[in-house]
């Protein structure tokens, strides 16, 4: 049994990667951390969790995280590269959820989230944690760069395309939409229920922090000089991510050839679903599932392509994610435990 | 034109007052306060009323509330009582649209608010704001205490019945269901569109603030000794309030002669609709309305008497009471500048 | 291994089942049909099923049930009584989650379904499949009467209060709230996004189908005389049911005692939580989740008693407990295949 | 007054010209038609209008809309075109809110909307309803086609950049979310509650209807040659439409000038509101009222510059914009009867 820590709990992703490693059947919940709520049930904050995690919160010098094989970081950006180096030195492998490892750029790092990066000698040795498109570094990995929801969805859409050079690399817009839930458990304001129901609006539109990730990773992986335009919406749902990418075709292709690029692409990954050429996929069909689903349209037969792309933003986005890349650095089958069906209705 | 003055304007029911009192024919807004917003112009807080609401947010010491001839406080249980004697010694009327001055009885007060109350000699002089069952005190009234939401559906809704004498008093059965508007617009994770949204509970099912309001208003209109059973609930909808009011009947009667009796009680009541006997009201057909509707029922003829209601919990229940108080106490129709239709769908 | 089949696999209630059971250890998918869909793989129909349900619909003429160790009825009332006979006689068990084998007595049946019985010699052999209840007859059942989902929350909330004798049995109220999936996958105007969102109501106030279900099993099992007024209501959400179960006590007897009791009553029960006393159980807590939440309360400590109950109305209120009843009746744990964690948020 | 008909008022539309016009002071509701609701009070179906509209739906046949100053065809597609030469030529006004009317192109309508068209010759007569760019041609019109929802947040949105020639008007990309009240009152399974809320999709991504009635208006109002992607997606709310437009500058600009453009488009137009540079309009700020804001960004201060547009389709989308034609069409202030504040929240 895989021993799992977990640095803070209270949150969105802490909550899914509690219901998901609850009944992975080779881990053993050991430690879950919250200077806050230090002694309370993780069950009295989470009755979703009643009779199936006895585990207490602790604060985080109780806990013995070093006794973890592997440690997730469920937290605000900052708090993971605090801790990472001395977990790393005593042989527990790290798995951080937040931004702190994802950017190889320290000082891009330091210019999109504003604080200094505490230890940049690790951003070399990170491993972007896309298993899609980085399965065997990620097998050898001691630490991981979990992706950021949107740019799981950018990288995994646009990749074919750019990887076969059928496309303008430096005109690609993203139009992404988001469930509310991507906005975290704080208390604010503007993702109260009564601000964010029946409600639609864009934001961050001048510049969010998911576009240099996808734009710096699409280029590691493609090799390609990638500008991206990406915006960002809410939308008045818990979960669920869908992205419509734009992209403009340089290059004579039939969409038979299209569509065959990407379902072989993407025949050998479990939780990369390619839809019929001209799908509508819903982002209900991943609701509580590791499922990314995707399909490609061309309106009119013109020169431009459009991947709809979707998935559950706490899992495939965030927490499923994140337990597929424990499944590959432990040597397990990357589906075990992950293999629920979403909910729907 | 009627010199208005908001204070507290940064909640629901402060915008609320704010969209109906902008439409006014007789009024003028002349001052908004808000400590922490001072300066900030009202429509930058709220986009709809760009273009419509011209004033800016003043500190309190600045606002010269005085110059008002009425104030309403959309504001914390607390405010009301700190402020209005000096504007009622200057002449200014005031509706305090939170719980400081509904309570007649100042240690009933104290121990549901746990707040000393600092002007008791004001709640005798204070009127009650249910306009259907006050009409004349309040046309001669200074100081209004505007019922509270859940109160409103409960007193209108009972009250035929208790007034007859055809009910159990001493065993009222009120199971309401409010939207999240009702919780106010206050940063707090359980009212999270993530928390709220695809959920329903019950809360302070132990004892909630609007039972002793609503035991001792019944008493006072009726004259009966009434025990009361009150349960709140939580709907994932931003406005809306639905009360499922039962009674035993202790008398005989017909349901012609039940239906007959809430018709002739509300026939000159503007808000108020009785609908056909056996009907289903819901809440949207009443959303952004003063309307307050009702219906009743009697499941298997036995004696039970069913009263449904349903308002919206920001207008009828809030802003929309209040605004109806000012029309009687400045003499105007009861309906100035509440004829809004209800937003539907 | 279990070979199931589904008649009626397009509704709601079908889908879950099929999401439900594609994950059972111990089944077999054998056949779902479906006159209107015949050929249609399941998956093009619920595109949550892409990869796992490999299965199409065939018309019922084409699918040999008879095959089947197992047929569930996911179907309207009425075709489960039509195909029962043949089936028993086949050997092959029978769920029927509708309502053909619920009321024991023929004539009420007929009185409030409107439609004829078909086979009324089954009536007496069909096994009422409320686990908690019920567990020995269900574990040597052939045809099961699968509970109806606000049932099986009026009933176990009852239950105990009933079964020790400390309520008044012919005053109970029980005010009671479903998601939208509940009406089923009809195209209806009434349950219309634009009809159902953002609004409440209740409906069927003068008598609801589950009045006379509920009160007849209460009888049966506690031997009393039960007069119940069951008021259901729409709750803009898809899944969840929360009931509010209020009952006179008519005897001395503390909280403790009552925890006691229901603590007790339900201890060896895998898909019956009991919560602390005064807990707000939230419908979310079981969404997805075959479990059942419940909370007593006492207000002021009087003389009603009120029990929240809460539910996944497709899951315990329907394709779970199924699957719960197809676990009994084959031997197998209880829990097999229904250890999903409620998705929360 | 100005005697009203109402062609087809049982949908989202009809009843929204109800809402509007039954508060309109100039307005005198005169007959509504409906075959299948012959006799029925309009009040029974629409619990909203109860006690503000005593209106019964007639069949057409019984109706004598002749009698009216103006007719509006709140009905599907083909309709208006049956019965408006007749109604023209008895001199009454005929304002289309369904499509028969947007293409001046016959062979156009006929490919894109799979019916002929039976009065081919009113196509060049008819006044495209758009007030903002066609106020002086709807002054003098008897016949208005009603833009439809997207052309309109599209066409106001590109306008002011096409006409100026600052964008390449060969690639445009129109990103475009709806409510769901947008696909109208009718039984179907896809908008159902449990189907449609939390959950979000793109729909006829290949092609929709309003791409040739939006290209082909921007041809006319700008004379240049337009292609457009446009992309419709759904958002589980029930009103609100928001469009994320975005365009390639071709010619250097700053965003001073952008926005001095926009602003002087639109100076006089009473419900188009342009707001600061950069801000992030929400759909709510115009729920219920007939105002459309939008929002200019240039991210990274790239080539790229995206206007955020929102309405609300039923009033600004529908209802709103034909009842300010009307305004228009017979001399009155454009605002009349439109003045209401959105509803927030």
């Amino acid at each position: 049994m895989i021993k799992v820590g977990i640095v803070g709990g209270t949150g969105y992703t802490g909550v899914e990667l509690l219901r998901l490693l609850a009944v992975h059947p080779d881990v053993q919940l050991t430690a879950i951390t919250s200077r806050k709520e230090d002694g309370l049930p993780v069950a009295d904050m989470f009755p979703s969790l009643r009779g199936r995690v006895a585990l207490a919160f602790s604060a985080p010098e109780k806990a013995d995280l070093s006794q973890c094989d592997v440690v997730f970081f469920a937290t605000p950006h900052g708090v993971a590269m605090a801790q990472a180096p001395a977990l790393l030195a005593a042989g527990v492998k790290v798995v951080d959820l937040a931004a702190d490892f994802r950017l190889k750029d320290q000082a891009s790092f330091e210019q999109w989230y504003k604080i200094p990066h505490t230890c940049p000698e690790l951003l070399e040795q990170a491993v972007y944690g896309l298993a899609e498109l980085n399965r065997e570094a990620i097998q050898g990995a001691s630490l991981i760069a979990n992706p950021g929801c949107y740019p799981t969805t950018m990288q995994l859409g646009y990749y074919p395309l750019l990887k076969a050079g059928l496309i303008d690399a430096g005109a690609l817009i993203a139009d992404c939409k988001s469930g509310v839930s991507g906005a975290g458990r704080k208390a604010e304001i503007g993702t109260l229920f009564s601000e964010s129901s029946d409600n639609f609006k864009a934001y961050s539109v001048a510049g969010h922090r998911h576009t240099p990730e996808t734009a710096a990773q699409l280029q590691r992986f493609t090799e390609q000089k990638v500008d991206l335009v990406f915006t960002p919406h809410l939308v008045p749902m818990i979960r669920g991510m869908h992205s419509t990418l734009y992209a403009r075709l340089t290059k004579e292709v039939s969409n038979e050839e299209l569509q065959s690029l990407f379902e072989a692409q993407y025949k050998d990954a479990p939780f990369v679903d390619v839809m019929p050429f001209g799908s509508h996929p819903e982002t209900r069909s991943t609701r509580g599932s590791n499922m990314l689903r995707m399909a490609l349209h061309r309106p009119g037969n013109g020169n431009t392509v459009i991947v709809l792309v979707v998935q559950d933003n706490l899992v495939k986005g965030a927490a499923g994610q994140a337990v597929q890349c424990m499944n590959l650095m432990f040597g397990l089958e990357e589906t075990t435990g992950l293999t629920q069906i979403a909910l729907m209705p």
